[in-house]
């Protein structure tokens, strides 16, 4: 058997290199159109900061190596540029020759290309990057080469962030531009408000609800949408990826959403001999098993080997993809799983959310940090539907252990019976995600109802009275704009001082003590909710809202 | 309604503060024998050296500041010394008095105690020292004072390995005995090794299969079963723990196991107003269902909250435990989940073991260390079993997302879909726990067969041959006994120097490359079987039958 396959970094290398498991006499040719295959490109950012030294660290695998261990006939260099279903044959450009390959079976791997906006004067600019491959950082380090001292990153999606920390690093001046109402869209803005935060601590400079409107001046000048001008010595442009879809596109293959290429969950396209993976497909959304695209490493990678499973006759199936995220943002870790609330809200769904803010390891145990979580899930049945998290550490593992409890099904009723390595510098008795089920329990059973930092004002505007139970020395340091006080230690002998007429919303630092509030109120008969994610959450979101000096009376 | 809770640490005061919450108006007490109540045992080793500087980190919560939040009558030095199940009492003993109190629903939560061996002189003995209690630390840390050099420490589980560690970074010198042939007795041996070797690495005396038989010179002489002496100025003594059952034993409740209070799903004993949680009851053991005890604090901190809501009325039952713990020796962590090699062994399960070495994140990114994970699994039904770690970073995560797995039932086929955060500082594309269940699912689908490093020397006395498919630097580096070689690369073309009527063993330096070996040659007709953990695990396993040095021929 012949296979071709198109394209040679993570889903079709993946591909090819399990296809020579599996059939060791098969002839095995992978076409890339790009100088490198398999090369890391999640690593790209880090190489730009010297944190990744040298760029062969980023080349996993060379032609010669995955020849000499694979068998594998891997050109680069060679550009795919035409398919001929009916003959089962490619048209492959080389330099400046074109030849016709035939094959058995044909593996599309073509990856998303970086989506470049129409705007001004983009074409006239010389020192605007995308930052999807080697090529993109070969010219970007050239440009850095020139020791450019302000940088605008346009775009504060997972690659932009790590572009603009590490462009920090390396001691520019950076400016981060993003479109959205807030940064790492991929996030609910108050969890991306823990990202913008460090951002800001770092000196970045970040201006959201913005997009760029020209470049002037050959790209050293950026226009925004308010007419802002910015100076740029050196962009990155990281707005997005749309699906590489041209090849398929002329030979006819069906395309869906987006252009992504639609195939069966045998990863078969429209023609049964060609099959496409990674970036460029679409799959299903396993939560809402709607059509979506996912442009990430992991699930290239399982597409390419489960490809290779379905050519050589063993039984595979595409699954769906939840969506699993990362990114660090300087000392900030953030990341998300399933979806987000923003999706579950435009699915439809029935579901609440709820914040917990635990410490990455024993808080007896020194260098203790604050893990906070977000999960959305449906009170009814359980059900999770995603979860975020930022902190300083520990993020990755309570994200991967919640991804691990979406895929797998499980509900908020078996999160606090995970039983999670603990000793004092891994952990705590109660897991922070032990500690998000049992939250979780109290509002599906009714035992807590809570209230969202975004209804805040609204609520207080209806004549409900928030009520802080933190310490007077606490409150000092930051507080609400209105609010009445009885720190929590008092609470059942200072009762009288509350009017059970009026509607209460308790609050503390990080939910804890407003929770037990909470329950001794709703116990002597009055109208509370919590606050979910408290003081701690609201002002990281809302600090716009926070007082942080106490006026002396 | 009167509750009375009997132990005031991690169980009892779980459930005590839990039934404040559910019950305003319940009137708790919570009699605690020891002066302390709510304390971080698991934080104790870290007192010894220092790591955690003061011994009020310790203290979680104090009498005092339980009751100015919970309301609850929270009494140390109190030691419930009888029940009266019939009457509904329990005789109290505080200080020189002793007093009855009644209840209406009694919990239990005594947990365990220290296991003392009978050994010769140990009465005597003024410097030996179990580590369970915040006296038992006080006690240590004023032998410590006089400023002893020589440290035995007996008992290599858990608290006996922090202790070594603690006590080495304090200065002293550690010895470290062990009854089992290996250390850390709940991981199997090869898994161990790798603790065995870190503390050697780090100059503590390990004895393995031995034993103390007696305590000469007021405990300055320790006498080990060889007749080997050791010099003792402190000995720390942990050598397993035994239920705390004197209590419901003199009540008449039902014991089972090892003295274990028996209770129902509920939590509730033979006496139906009499409850126990924590590390005294016996639990199911998840997997098998058989009875086992679990000194653990994260299902003692379960079971009080449940206990909590049984109570209260609400519907909640033990699910049973699979018993996931973890610790760090040095720079090396280990941590084990479910059962391991000889629990499946004595179960009679039909089970396959599967060891894998990966990075705890990118390759390419600095920093990358080795995470070595074994799991043990059904190759019909892919339950898994248990998974073991060991590596510098990264073992914590991997082994929680193992046991989310295990609770929630999911199967090795379930591993490869995992989406788990990835980003360069955080993990690969394919995470060892994805690579896990690729390599468990080669194993189940028939794709490759392996051996075990213990059936090696066996196997290759039949006449089988070992061929090692690593590169000549690296064997010269260290290499197997009786071996050929040929490199991975090599091996198509040199395929005609292997004898098809031999049967081959082939090994590399962590599986990866030998499973490729194996398949090139199986697909060539070849009888081959793959090492399993491949010599990476066997140089740690094994160390004495691996040549270090190249030969010069």
């Amino acid at each position: 058997m012949k296979i071709i396959i198109v394209g040679g970094v993570a889903g079709g290398m993946s591909a090819a290199t399990r296809l020579r498991r599996l059939m060791e006499d098969a002839e095995i040719v992978v076409f890339e159109k790009g100088p490198y295959v398999s090369f890391a490109n999640c690593g790209l950012p880090y190489y730009v900061s010297g944190e990744i030294e040298e760029k062969e660290q980023l080349l996993v695998q060379t032609p010669e190596s995955l020849n000499a261990r694979f068998n594998l006939d891997v050109r680069p260099e060679h550009e795919v540029i035409a398919i001929d279903p009916d003959k089962r044959t490619v048209t492959v450009r080389y330099r400046e020759e074109t030849f016709i390959e035939s094959y058995d079976k044909l593996i599309l791997s073509p990856g998303a290309k970086p989506f470049i906006p129409a705007i001004e004067g983009i074409a006239e600019a010389k020192n605007v990057f995308p930052l999807r491959s080697v090529p993109d950082l070969e010219n970007l380090i050239d440009c850095l080469a020139q020791k450019p001292k302000q940088a605008v990153v346009i775009g504060a999606g997972f690659i932009g962030l790590e572009m603009a920390e590490n462009l920090k690093n390396r001691g520019l001046s950076v400016t981060i531009v993003e479109k959205a109402p807030h940064v790492l869209p991929p996030l609910d803005e108050e969890m991306a408000a823990f990202v913008q935060r460090e951002l800001e601590k770092n000196r970045v400079r970040v201006l959201t609800s913005q997009s760029a409107t020209a470049f002037k001046e050959q790209g050293k000048t950026i226009v925004l949408e308010d007419g802002t001008e910015l100076t740029a010595d050196v962009t990155i442009l990281s707005v997005g990826v749309q699906p590489e879809n041209q090849l398929a596109k002329s030979a006819g293959l069906a395309l869906g959403l987006k252009g992504g290429i639609i195939v069966d969950e045998n990863y078969r396209t429209s023609d049964k001999h060609i099959f496409a993976v990674g970036d460029a497909i679409i799959v299903k959304q396993q939560i809402t098993g709607e059509d979506t695209m996912i442009a990430l490493a992991s699930p290239a990678n399982r597409q390419g080997r489960q490809v290779a499973d379905v050519i050589a006759g063993l039984p595979r199936r595409n699954q769906g993809s939840i969506g699993t995220a990362i990114v660090r943002t300087f000392a900030l870790t953030a990341a998300s799983t399933g979806l987000n609330e923003r999706a579950a809200k435009q699915a439809g769904l029935s579901y609440q959310v709820i914040h917990t803010t635990g410490k990455d390891h024993a808080g007896y145990y020194p260098g203790a940090t604050d893990v906070t979580l977000k999960m959305i899930f449906d009170p009814t049945t359980g059900e999770i539907y995603g979860a975020q998290g930022a902190g300083a550490k520990g993020v990755d593992k309570r994200i991967d252990i919640l991804a691990t409890m979406i895929k797998t099904k499980a509900t908020i009723f078996d999160l606090p019976e995970l039983e999670l390595t603990y000793a004092p510098p891994f952990g705590s008795a109660k897991d922070p995600v032990n500690m998000l089920g049992y939250a979780a329990m109290n509002l599906a059973e009714g035992l807590s109802q809570s209230i969202q930092w975004h209804q805040l004002s609204e609520e207080l505007a209806k004549g409900k009275i928030l009520l802080d139970v933190r310490n007077p020395e606490e409150i000092a340091e930051g507080r609400f704009k209105t609010f009445i006080s009885i720190p929590l230690s008092q609470l059942r002998e200072r009762m009288a001082e509350l009017d059970p007429h009026k509607q209460y919303i308790v609050s503390c630092h990080s939910g804890l003590r407003s929770y037990i509030a909470e329950r001794i109120l709703k116990q002597s008969g009055f109208q509370v909710e919590n606050l979910d994610g408290a003081f701690s959450l609201y002002q990281v979101v809302k600090p716009e809202e926070i007082k942080y000096i106490e006026e002396k009376s």
